[in-house]
């Protein structure tokens, strides 16, 4: 009765969908909001946890929530410094969904008494001319 | 003693009332929230459960809240998409109100691990001019 | 040794009392808020109860708060739907005190699983022309 | 298409309605809980406020929730003092759904900067005995 | 790629499966809290709202996650007085997962000011001997 | 071992002390907070209690922290009304620091089921001028 | 219109006031918080802040709470250690309402990094009996 | 100058480490506490997260954190139910620590709006004999 | 003004006072609480946090809060395992106060996604008689 | 296999570490915040205690998280006012990673029932230029 899921071991965008936004022409804005996110330490091997927030303004397409969880699966066997994640959850995603614009928060787990929060964010063309 | 009020199986816009607003010409702001709300996903047919929270500035009319309540669940049978429920409800009330600008936010049940909270604004004509 | 106050059967503006602003010239905001309102539904006669948020900007006199608790429980036994609530206390208190900006938000207790705050605010002539 | 409902000067027992407990033999609890509850000071006839928690255990009956609102409304306009307002409610429940167990916290509002929470407990005879 | 659920209009135990405990003999607390359920009011047909905690010690089977989600689901269209769900529920547990003790608690959502909830609990023969 | 301070029955500024700013120069905000202040209501004598919160951009001097404890104590015995409370504080600080700018919250306890909260805030001549 | 209060500087228990307790023979627990009672450290005479919680089980009688109120005042301009505190106020109680139980927590304000909190109770000879 | 730390494929008790309790015959209670766990569904073999709570008595060692974090994350990569994770930490550590006592609660992420806990507990059998 | 404090280097109980209890044979319970606690970490000397609670039903003396403060601040230079460092502080309170009972729990600053409270307490003999 | 870092004894910048930012040209925010930070108080030697938050926008290189908790310890035997501490910590790091912009909010634990949060920022010319 279950579909079994594949278990990822690198980032894979090509599992990321784009749907159709039916009001298109008209802007919303949709938030996403995860704490289900971990990834490896690229020094340590030792697994790093994260809280993700996405906000974008879709142009033509949204992104398929499943697919989108699917998408940040793949970063669970993958080390990768906080800065870069954020950068490459962004580029992926824009490139996808081609929004009107689209930040991202992520704020890690704390270590060593330290938690970071990094921050991005994607601006189109359009609403840079604005 | 008690009123038996009808369960419906398909958006109902009908039943929306608006009231006149006593103080037309006097701007205020009327914010309505409402943890109870439900309606289905429209490829699994599971319910889907949120929390609506709606902004307006009158103009020569204010909706009945007992109305809007039995509007609200006229979605509670209704397969729908996250994105289409929320232009749904923003185009049925300025539909019947009327008002001079109105903003609805909906946070929908967390899935997969993912919260999402979609959101969208309405300005009248004579708001826009502004 | 106590004090015997009056029950209100209807609003009674005639209980505000303002009194001078001893800093005359001197700009500050005067926030207010309380817990202990309650009036009726007009349609029902059932009691609702609301909390009350009021920011004032004094002129040349200011509220006191005591003769301010009386004003606001002569709505105890009065029939009033939301809107109007704000819009008369606001009209009130501008009356007696007349300050450089007033406002108010009331959010009103839950009713069918709706929360409703009602806002609404008050500029002098001499605030609108700066 | 509203109901009309009486407003009372004075405690109203006879409004209190019990329901036959449809699993009469199994026990369960029932925890009532209301921020909607006004008097007034006996001394001052100032309005007091008040949290109300209510939990009993049915013997052959449960309280209709609807004439339970509306018999704790029938206090909006009697002074009593705290005790008092406890022990009146108790009784008046007790004798209407003659529960096995009932317990009552009720915690006014501020007064002077003290808080006061006032509780009481009823057993029947059959629970005494265990 | 995605199930089609059934939409339930009345309480259909069938769905709910029992699995093999593994552990049989060893004693664990399985606690199960739901935040999404909703039924019918049986007098207006309003749809009331509901928080569950479920809590049990499972003797030699385990109740199977997504089937009790569609077993809750299946009060959507049900009205039901507050202490009869809370009873239906139980008995339907307890009579597919046969648990060595199985609690219950039901906070209904608040109407009128007034929020309700509701508990009760199951304890098998063996149990109870101690 | 330890000192013994004055206990003040009168309002004191000469105990605050400014100390060198050692970054003159450098913009900073010193945002103060203290949940340990009382003074005397002028009408009836009753102690009144507040929360403060003092921010100040400093030019060549800072406050110092013990010696502005002192001076809020200095209040203790002395009866004064809200709105005065809030200017004498912000007059005596200004005097003494001369700072850029300087604000002032002050949340006072609740009475009568009120609370109110009185802010006022200085800039400097070179600052209004920016 | 007002009433001038005293001004107190030593413990004034004189000021406690017992009321007859209406349902003599009725168990109820009395639970009476504040925030607002401040005495001086007996070495350095800074003053201290605390937040106090009686609870009693009346006997005959209850306790005045304006009363209450002043008596607590009257340590305002008194050097006291904590412990010492909370004896004075448990021992001056069950003098003048006689308790069948009454117990005292003192929360005092954070001093060094450090916060202390004390605790005492009383149970008369009856109550020990049982 | 960071170590590298092994990415494991299934569950590794071999990493888990005891050191002696410095004040063997003393008891104390040791509570640990972590949010960073995750493994598979081993159905859909999709990550679960969770949160884990585990508190021991020590007899003759300790557990020493490192290695108790390299031992939660051998689950990573691995697919098991709810109820054995909990039964298969509490084995292992059971083995390597040899506890008075030790007890786990796991509260796993919410999946269809169900958010469910699981808990078990060991007791030696010197422990339960007293 | 100000008087100058050792910086320690090693625990030094010899800082701790006791001074009578004035209530000599009246129980209290005396709760410290503090977030300012720091020790290091025996194996890579980088420091440890902690948040302390101590309670303690003193005996003839209690312990003077000052001198506390100091005591726990003789930690801030040493390495030492969490479950030694409640055993050093609990040995050292009851040698220098010989209370009744005394209890104390530190919660430790998380580490590597883990946090850990340890607890341990003391009955002096007359109270295990009981 | 555990590293022995070093305890410092005076503020040491050269532990600070910047990294190439891998995205450079792409803005970013970095937020770092942490409860671990502590100093001694330049008058009486008593150790202060701090929440750090750190903002900036990297320029080409990043600081490296470990270095930066090394910096921060070493401050932990150092006598330092709070205004200092903050300017101290804002130069070393635009010294060493020389970002676009910078801010800091320190906020020390209370001394007197008085919290102080000291705030600075820095923006490079190129910043300020737009």
């Amino acid at each position: 009765m279950k579909n079994k899921f594949p278990v990822f071991d690198k980032i894979t965008p090509s599992v990321l969908e784009a749907m159709p936004y039916e009001y298109d022409g008209k802007d919303i804005n949709v938030c996403i909001e995860t704490g289900e996110f971990t990834c490896l330490c690229p020094w340590t091997m030792l697994p790093d946890f994260a809280y993700i927030v996405i906000n974008y303004i879709p142009n033509k397409t949204v992104v398929e929530f499943k697919s989108l969880k699917l998408y940040l699966q793949s970063y669970r066997m993958v080390g990768m410094v906080h800065e870069s994640v954020v950068n490459s959850i962004l580029n992926d995603l824009v490139k996808i969904i081609k929004p009107k614009e689209l930040s991202i928060d992520i704020k890690f787990g704390i270590r060593g008494g330290i938690t970071t929060t990094v921050s991005a964010e994607y601006l189109s063309k359009e609403t840079k001319k604005k």
